[in-house]
């Protein structure tokens, strides 16, 4: 589930997709009616696959973005469905389809993808960066995602990279994601031309709207304002890095979302922080790179979760 | 293990403390000396436990300070024993004693120890920092501590909070060990003061030592550069813990070591930067408590690390 689309996909019990269907996700709806909308694309994804032969689906995983009561299927908040403040998800879908749901965090969904068919496989400590509007986070710790007291771990956008820096979409300041996410780097490029000028067009996409895409296209072709922008943000995505290094001693860092098109051109300022940072046989240890799977990750882990379903320990 | 004593208990299957033996550890010495020295220590101890009527241990644990391959019982570095540098203790410990031993990083044991009998129990999502002459850190996820590919994981002290902050002793800059432990401390006094002023007598101990104790006593009597100090360092304090709680929603953020007591002081700025920083909802949701067990939760949770060892898994 993301702010434009639902990915819907029956995925095989060992992680390949046998069938994949988008549709609007209809976001700006009132929150059970975006509900509704997820389980009338199950019910259509379930039905196609039936008249492929395929059988009735053994488990069924939503992920979706924003911090989620994990243990309780509750949607804290949602960045792109307002209307999913402390939303019980899970009971709701279950009441719908009359099936047991498993709902997962979009970003600990990808983690998962990755570590099950994806640029993780064959590892057990692993994190995960989804640079996109924001920045998300999954982590894998003996090849489990952390899930923290209620499902809410893994906020990696929200690791503070400078005190007083950039004002951050959280109500902080200088966090990772103010830096090295799409809503960041429109923010440094409007504080580098000033209140004044208008976001030059080249960065801009077909409707208007500030593109890291378009501004590697710029940054290839040596634009100066893109490639300082891609400078800075790399500097702050490396000094989380490093963090994330020292603290989980992982064997990946995994990189991943629209943004991560751009790392050619933020590497390098990101490896001299990395290096200047985190302890040299930590590092030594851990390579750093990009997904393997795109947005179909997080569909994919989805299913990883709802066949290996978390219960409260303790 | 410790930089000045070793301390050395028999723990009952139930965490409790039976026989606790203290010795120096002569660090100073060769690395196969003071491996032979804690062996000594040991086979005095359980001399005297059989003289008590108590039988053979059941496992042996040892917790030594620094950066440790937990997997293969290798000391990658000890920042008291300089000749520890990738220094196969557990083997040498093991041919000392014709026995099994478990090594254990000295924060993680402590976590462990809290965990198991101290300021965590119950608790299952759990971050332990320790406030010395460094910071080390020890986590404890779904009850487990995480160990990362290595063993290495946790060196909580490295997180950065000021990019172009004070010098650490790592080697990099601004990680929160260069403001919130005691030697971060005294490098924020030093600077205070200027490089010709001397450090006030009041903020030495006896052997004209600089101590984080004599500067609480300071504080206490309003001492305005000692209460600066202590809200610089609460100040990074709280920003490194306020990542904490957006990376693992933890339960509990348990804080122990010497610089400790002087928490009363630091807290009204630490408070402000979890409250600024950390999501809300995650906040509500954890503690920020002293350590309940001292110098003894390493033991403690050496002999925990003991009876439970870790397993490379996958």
């Amino acid at each position: 589930m993301g702010g434009t689309n639902i990915r819907c996909a029956a995925v095989s019990p060992s992680g390949r997709v046998m069938l994949l269907r988008r549709a609007p996700s209809e976001a700006g709806a009132s929150a059970p009616a975006v509900a509704s909308n997820i389980a009338a694309q199950i019910r259509a994804l379930e039905d196609a696959a039936r008249r492929r032969g395929m059988g009735r689906a053994r488990a069924i995983g939503v992920a979706v973005p924003g911090p989620l009561d994990v243990y309780r299927g509750v949607v804290m908040a949602a960045p792109h469905v307002k209307a999913w403040r402390g939303f019980p998800l899970r009971a709701r879908l279950e009441a719908e389809l009359g099936r047991h749901v498993v709902v997962e965090n979009d970003a600990n969904a990808w983690a998962l993808g990755e570590f099950w068919r994806g640029a993780a496989r064959g590892h057990r400590d692993v994190v995960l960066l989804t640079l996109g509007t924001g920045i998300g986070g999954g982590l894998i710790v003996g090849g489990k995602i952390v899930h923290g007291r209620s499902g809410m771990a893994g906020e990696l956008g929200h690791i503070t990279v400078e005190p007083e820096g950039m004002p951050c979409d959280c109500g902080s300041r200088g966090c990772v994601e103010a830096y090295a996410s799409s809503s960041g780097m429109r923010a440094l490029v409007a504080r580098r031309l000033g209140a004044r000028k208008r976001m030059p067009a080249q960065y801009l996409d077909r409707d208007g709207n500030f593109s890291v895409r378009a501004m590697t296209s710029c940054a290839r072709a040596h634009d100066r304002l893109a490639l300082e922008t891609f400078s800075i943000a790399g500097r702050y995505l490396g000094i989380a890095i490093a963090s994330l290094l020292n603290i989980f001693n992982p064997d990946l860092i995994v990189i991943g979302g629209g943004v991560a098109g751009a790392l050619p051109h933020m590497r390098k300022a990101m490896t001299a922080e990395v290096r200047a940072r985190a302890f040299v046989a930590i590092a030594a240890q851990a390579r750093i790179v990009r997904a393997a799977l795109g947005p179909i990750g997080g569909v994919v882990g989805a299913a990883y979760a709802a066949i290996n379903p978390v219960r409260r320990q303790g």
